[in-house]
């Protein structure tokens, strides 16, 4: 008997037939929330919600209300309450998404700007240090803005190797950090790889760099609202993500960002705008930042953008995230077990790693013709996976909208595609 | 008989009677935009679309369109057309609003994070030389963020004095360049000052600056829809503005950010992010920027805040900003004109320029009890004016909807308010 997917601890789905799939989806405490989403393709398999998030049906009404009542109606005096949209809405997703106190959240600009503000505020914090580890294989944006920063203050970036498949090996960390023993002031990684999957142990990367003396920032954007975070409980400085993959806000939807409540006070982001100014309409002469986490705020944020953010954080409030991840697990699982045992033996390498918790949310596979394969997925099987170019492709199962038969579904149609 | 609002170069309308502005009206040739707009209370005088520009109707469908069809039912498959949407939108701003060429405009990110990029990579473009240059009355983010980076960098920002009425004096302009001789890397101007409403001189701006051999970096956010810029004509080299205001794209609405075209791969702007990146979709290792206006982009956009700003910026198309500098003017000229003649007797002094011609388009009066007034004034009177602490009101009559039996009624029902 499969298991069902509502804990953690017990053993991955092992699906043998489509009737067991469909078996698991209707025991599944989750499997209610697909249809709080706009569907209008019923038949489409949709694996792509690393990349963007489906439309939950509430936000199509919530944003039409921003649009119409709060600017429409309301006029400039809405800014009365939008003014704190993104600190409250910060406080809701440290709740339920972050794990992360009140106060230490807040949400604007997007996920490369945030990560410049907060990285630079760490370099600035330690001008004594000029080293900034990341590894190889994190998110192009990570390391431009990181080499970026590093260069421009004479500092410089080490790139730490990484498996592409099974992600970064904690002892390259322990080794560069010995290296430059003294002289790190940040390290910055992503907590799910955006092309493997691998998911880092967000504790021990923290207790590795805090025993060098160093800071941490953490790129959340593969793993929010995929796996369970809990970055008070570890100790986490620094941390921005998006909000338009798991999260399922929308296209370009605000970015979050967190400073550690201990911390907040001591650190400076470099673009001085008047939305971290302390006491904001007096608009007085100097740059006095606000004593809180509005400091790592700039300029004025779209209000219709971030109204798609709160009707999907309701769906993952109402779902949890230990029972989101649990889902997501089981889903992930069950796809790496099919893989292995029906498409293996026709060329396809699983190019994640193997234990469902080492991984965030999705599944990677190699295959020399991927980005024909991309095509024929969608054109012949109705499955809309992610190719990432030149040989990789991405499954991501998402626990708030997918289901085991399309999981299941998927692998059938693939495999009869490379049958062909 | 009072002037057509159809010419700039015609007298300033005086109003003498209700009926007359009613007859202004009924041949103003923009009279039909106001339908164009939701008006969910058709009473009330909104005078305040220089802070939040009200919602055009078509607005709406198109915001769903992007909600429901482009993310909802294209999924991710719909950034293959998004990617562009920034350029495009930038382009028709170019056209329409900007004066400037093709390839030389784009939208993302806020007013205050594009002033940041443009500002840094104009002084990373000058390291030899220290100096940034501004006004005393600039907005305070353009202060925050100059102040900030002329300071990373060691340099000096000079403050230069500004009569909060009247704007800045040129005089005060060249003596400084003149005193920094050689040694000025960037002028940054707002082209429209935001407290008195005063105009700037694009052109002979730009003329002293380049002659001490400097950059100019304008913010035009208080200026755009309102009055005739030509970026390309005035030899600009930068310029950044909001898109919230009179071009009417909803609350934080993406900002634009212009470059002209000839220094484009000469300028480097430090937030080094993937939207930025040549060849985005490769994950190159370092970071090697576009070769054209993309380079000055970060990260991901919100398709769905960008969607606000094509249907106003059609309204402003049909209109043609000949037009809409016209109307702007005659609507401040009148108000200007009975606020003189019907309220100055009565304690409210106008604190700016005089001339129509020296203004963008609000109008800022000063009274010692403004704050009771602007409340009275929208409880009373059903006029939404903007406060500006301690004393001033700013009041904008918007030529895209904004009647001239508005300005009379205004004036009217705020004489009435004062004398009690």
């Amino acid at each position: 008997m499969p298991s069902s997917p509502s804990g953690p601890d017990q053993a991955p789905p092992r699906l043998e037939s489509r009737a067991e799939a469909k078996r698991l989806d209707a025991t599944d405490p989750l499997a209610g929330l697909r249809e709080r989403f706009h569907l209008p393709e019923p038949d489409l398999i949709y694996l792509d919600g690393n990349s963007l998030g489906r439309l939950p049906l509430a936000t199509r009404g919530r944003i039409a209300q921003v649009v119409d009542q709060e600017w429409g109606a309301g006029l400039v005096r809405s800014w009365e309450h939008w003014l704190d949209e993104g600190q409250r809405i910060g406080d809701r997703l440290a709740q339920h998404v972050l794990g992360a106190r009140p106060g230490e959240v807040t949400v604007g600009d997007n996920t490369t700007v945030n990560l410049y503000k907060l990285a630079a505020a760490a370099l600035d914090h330690r001008p004594d240090r000029p080293v900034v580890i990341t590894d190889r294989d994190n998110f192009p944006t990570d390391r431009y803005v990181l080499q970026g920063l590093a260069e421009a203050r004479g500092g410089q970036l080490e790139l730490l190797d990484s498996d592409i498949d099974q992600g970064l090996d904690l002892e390259h960390l322990r080794s560069a950090l010995a290296r430059h023993h003294g002289r790190v002031a940040l390290v910055s990684l992503s907590l799910v790889s955006y092309r493997s999957g691998a998911l880092l142990d967000l504790a021990a990367v923290n207790d590795l760099v805090h025993q060098a003396g160093a800071l941490v920032l953490w790129d959340l954007s593969h793993a929010a609202g995929a796996v369970r975070i809990d970055l008070t409980g570890t100790g986490t400085d620094l941390a921005v993500g998006c909000t338009y993959k798991y999260l399922c806000a929308g296209p370009g939807a605000p970015a979050y960002l967190y400073v550690r409540r201990e911390l907040q006070k001591q650190l400076v982001q470099p673009i001085h705008g008047w939305y971290g100014q302390r006491d904001q309409f007096a608009m007085g002469e100097r740059y006095q930042p606000q004593p809180d986490i509005r400091r790592f705020l700039t300029g004025t944020p779209s209000m219709v953008a971030m109204a798609g953010i709160e009707p999907a954080l309701d769906l993952v409030a109402t779902a949890g995230i230990d029972r989101l991840q649990a889902k997501s697990r089981a889903l992930t699982a069950a796809l790496a077990d099919l893989v292995a045992r029906r498409l293996s033996p026709l060329g396809v390498r699983i190019a994640s790693p193997l234990a469902a918790e080492r991984r965030g949310g999705h599944l990677t596979v190699e295959h020399p013709d991927a980005a024909a394969l991309h095509r024929a997925l969608l054109s012949e099987a109705g499955v809309l996976a992610d190719l990432r170019e030149p040989s990789r492709l991405r499954f991501a199962p998402t626990a708030l909208y997918n289901r085991f038969v399309e999981v299941w579904d998927t692998v059938e149609r693939f495999e009869k595609l490379l049958r062909g």
